[in-house]
């Protein structure tokens, strides 16, 4: 599609916080908040000429491999939130896409995101081909602390739950939804941590796509201020996750 | 809250589909247009000031206890929906509330639902405290071809599922939400039945809620064009479900 006439760099839509979206804090969901980026990045993708139709003519596809959510505080039911999205870096076949929730003017989150081009046909990465030469890169512009980063996988579980991928968990492309994962790890810790806001970081790599009926085996290991997660399917680590906790 | 200057007898809300609301087949997923009902009516229901904070005041709440849903289409992503809201009766504790989503002025879908006004302190249904005179009825204006229904919950099922209610279950009022015993009824059917658009019609009675950590059976009696779903839990039946298939 072309580049809408209404396209800029920092692209910011405005979102109203649904009731369906939060839990029972009132608070937003942090699977909805990782949905919430994942429309805006598409949006903005779209109107930059470089969306999911645009990257379909050759046969490629945006895919997200790392994402880095850092909380002050999080959004209520009937909030209207301002999400705001720009590209750090955009090259070759990598971008880094970075991510503000404001409310009234107030930061209240930041993200950094990492994303892939990835070939349906071949099924790896690949060099983008269309030019992104009109959209601005803001470098300096940092929306986190720290950045997005490879997590590590080789730590010992303390503790393992078994699931089975569902059909309710499957998005548009017939694969399980990244923000199933982060419900899927958060399903398994004590529920007071999410009542008392007590996670102000989340680090997720997401390394290989799990399909409807694949059998997955949730590892975690918890320690004072940390828990971490692997999501392992037949011997292979398909998602890393680590919540910094207040 | 007061009664909204634009309010209307009949509500009229334009909705996006993303894509994060559809399955693989890129069309709208039946939960995610349950959803969408229920927070038509909600807003509905706050411009009429019978909304969820008006009703708390008494320490009141809208009770959805069954619907019924006509599918002739569902939309796709990125289409834009009208979801029309209007009361057909609403006396003492009862309402019940019709839907329709239409595209391009095209009816896709209809819905009836009844609603028991509940008080939150003496856990039983309540007649509402609040003058509801300026909004008009319209008993004749019906959604559908049949009435939502009281189901039968006798049968004697052919196939029962065991899941625990997750901590991604819940909603804002610490219960398992409606949306999701759909979810986990239509988790156990044939994808195919989805995957081919065979789904025509959907009746729900939702009969009692479900916390975090409740064992549950889904119970299952499939005939060739009939699917039926009892929820149980401590032998009481919580939620009963019928698909009707073309």
């Amino acid at each position: 599609m072309p580049i809408a006439e209404d396209f800029k760099s920092i692209y910011t839509k405005n979102w109203e916080i649904y009731f369906s979206q939060c839990d029972p804090t009132g608070k937003m969901k942090l699977s909805e908040m990782a949905n919430l980026f994942q429309l805006t990045a598409s949006e903005h993708a779209i109107k930059g000429g470089l969306g999911f139709f645009d990257l379909q003519e050759f046969s490629q596809s945006w895919v997200m491999n790392r994402l880095r959510i850092e909380i002050d505080e999080l959004p209520s039911w009937t909030d209207f939130v301002d999400v705001k999205t720009w590209i750090e870096v955009l090259k070759g076949a990598k971008s880094i896409r970075d991510f503000t929730i404001e409310k009234n003017g107030k930061k209240l989150i930041g993200a950094s995101s990492l994303w892939a081009v990835f070939n349906t046909e071949k099924r790896r990465p690949d060099i983008l081909q269309l030019d992104s030469s009109h959209i601005e890169r803001f470098p300096d512009l940092k929306p986190t602390e720290i950045d997005n980063s490879i997590l590590d996988k080789d730590f010992e579980p303390t503790e393992v739950i078994q699931y089975q991928v569902q059909f309710s968990d499957l998005d548009i492309v017939k694969h399980a939804n990244n923000t199933k994962y982060l419900d899927w790890c958060l399903n398994t810790i004590d529920p007071e941590i999410i009542f008392k806001h007590r996670i102000k970081a989340i680090d997720m790599n997401f390394l290989k796509e799990l399909s409807l009926h694949d059998e997955i085996k949730i590892q975690k290991l918890e320690t004072e201020n940390l828990i971490q997660f692997k999501i392992v399917n037949e011997d292979k680590v398909n998602f890393v996750c680590r919540l910094e906790l207040r």
